[in-house]
């Protein structure tokens, strides 16, 4: 089953590079710039558009939609309802990132709201997917978010992911040194990536935006998430062979995306 | 008459690092930093503020104002509108970008209303200037537009440049392969840059920032926009010697702006 | 007394990289990034939360509170208040860093109603905290801010921060080619750091983050403020050493303060 889902990742890479698609972010303040890079060394079109002036009206034209919940502001949470609907009408795919959902009563309330919209995919952390399927009522709330980071293993969180993917009918992703995608049903592992990404900001937000880019070529939106998270772990590994440290990795980063070809992804995944 | 524009560049590139004018930004949230970093990388004194409170207090002392239309909000558009208003009173000169025009309805009436402030440059694609110029009545209206990006060659929109420079009695300036800088009746190409630039985030804005630099120490706007143009394709080259993708080139690119001289520049520019 | 201010300053150290304390930042748009990697690389764990909803609720919970005044807006002032409110409240350390606090009138009264609510410590240049200890009737106000930059050396502010410090039972730094903290009664003067730190941005407002990093481990707000500008000065060295200007310096900076370690710190101090 991994091996179908990332079976058009060599096309899909391909077609994100030759179609540039235009990625609408409602995203946060901290990763505007490195979201918009990475977009771009992977070959997609990013549009940072966050007003509820223009919310709606790129999220009906636009390829594909992120919204990455921190920063949020109310101004920015009303954005964010009207791209989600317009999204769902329109059908263009979307992918919601639930950051620091269930530290911060406000954003847990807003991320709720977003679920109705029916993201195709959600992606956070241990704590934040633990978060959103406890006030959805399908697991018992669990202590351990702090802030943005998880105290937790993405393990801890599978159960709930399955549960949140099968009652949104859509796709799950939780991160970790271990990368789980599920769409209720099936579970993909992947288990590339290295530990000095989580002292690099934005690499979570970053693969909430590279979901963006595959979903808005892929209509299977588990093999989106799948590869994603993939070509994310693969280009982590690379970049820290020529990094010394965070920042030289942030560079080495972007360089590695804009180079990086399928065989060489294909050759150094991890999946179970 | 190229040679006229850039006549006075070392002189500009030295006053512009003798004095550190204080340029007075109101961009988006994409680029701040990598535009505040460019500023100061080439000598100047970049001030971030866009509130209502503070934008007018600012634009009225500062040496030169920025303001480009990315990430827009109501609480930005008023803040630009009373900046450009005080720019206009006080004699400051400004530059104005307009990402995204033509392609969202909001962004375009505040385009349209920030005209009437007149100021010194515009910058943008082809797409962006084309879709000035037509909402202005002075062209038809041509489709082309995809989010920041711009579909069509700088070349399409020099008969839209021309008129729009002539209608506001100032310069404007298309960016693309070569970027052509008119004031209505001359025009200058600069062939200079590299394509993987159109990969790097803010490339754009940066360039619109260095305008904003040049007219706070050079009285012509022409010629001010040429040298601009010239330096930003130039640094852009020399930078990509230096680097191995774009997360390198950004880097390269402020190292080298940095370290500019202007006999480098000169020899490297490649105008018509 | 200056070795007795450093004499924690390892324990300090690995104390922040074993406990990665929760850092609240509501800081300026241009530095988000630069701000959130330089804590994650020194071993603390960012949020960026600036919003009347969520800032109170974190600001309870963190281990301190940096608030930066830069890119203020009405809405970003309410949340500060409510944040320094609430950090006073739970006893959550804080520092404020009053960017163009004398140049701009709506953020110079914004600082003053800050200090109402007691940050542990505040940090500018020259020119801003004159113009804080002017605008408290402490000093006679004296001319010299330009936008962000502070066009004085940092000798000329060091009664103005004895009287700042005194007034306010605090702690005060003045950043510049020394660095001066003082109590009050106190002064620390750290001759480290290197001029291109002035032309990449944000540099100060790291610092002040870190200022909060080590305020999170170090119940002392006079040793926190002179480790935390003695890591930030001397990390500022280190890179410089790898760097060929501002944009690979900003690279290298990371890098140092991610394998930065206590001796080499205190080996290269230059405290006075």
């Amino acid at each position: 089953m991994p091996d179908t889902a990332i079976a058009t990742l060599s096309g899909n890479l391909e077609a994100i590079r030759d179609r540039s698609p235009l990625i609408h972010n409602i995203t946060n303040l901290v990763v505007t710039n490195i979201t918009a890079n990475a977009l771009l060394a992977l070959g997609a079109s990013p549009a940072m558009v966050e007003n509820t002036e223009e919310s709606a009206e790129l999220a009906r034209v636009a390829t594909a939609l992120v919204i990455n919940l921190g920063t949020i502001s109310s101004e920015k949470a009303a954005a964010m309802r009207l791209a989600a609907q317009a999204a769902q009408q329109a059908k263009t795919p979307w992918v919601m990132d639930p950051v620091a959902v269930g530290a911060l009563a406000y954003r847990s309330r807003v991320a709720r709201e977003l679920l109705a919209s029916k993201p195709d995919v959600v992606r956070g952390n241990a704590s934040e997917i633990m978060a959103l399927a406890a006030q959805a009522g399908l697991v018992q709330p669990a202590a351990g978010g702090k802030g943005v980071d998880s105290l937790l293993q993405s393990e801890a969180a599978l159960e709930a992911a399955k549960a949140l993917a099968a009652a949104q009918n859509g796709v799950v992703v939780v991160s970790g040194a271990v990368d789980y995608v599920t769409d209720g049903t099936r579970v993909a592992g992947i288990a590339n990536g290295h530990p000095i990404m989580t002292r690099v900001t934005g690499m979570g937000c970053t693969a909430t935006a590279l979901i963006g880019a595959f979903l808005a070529v892929e209509k299977n939106a588990f093999a989106a998430a799948v590869q994603a998270m993939v070509v994310m772990g693969v280009a982590g590994e690379m970049a820290v062979e020529m990094a010394g440290g965070p920042g030289s990795f942030q560079v080495a980063f972007l360089d590695v995306l804009y180079a990086l070809e399928a065989p060489a992804i294909l050759e150094k995944a991890r999946l179970s």
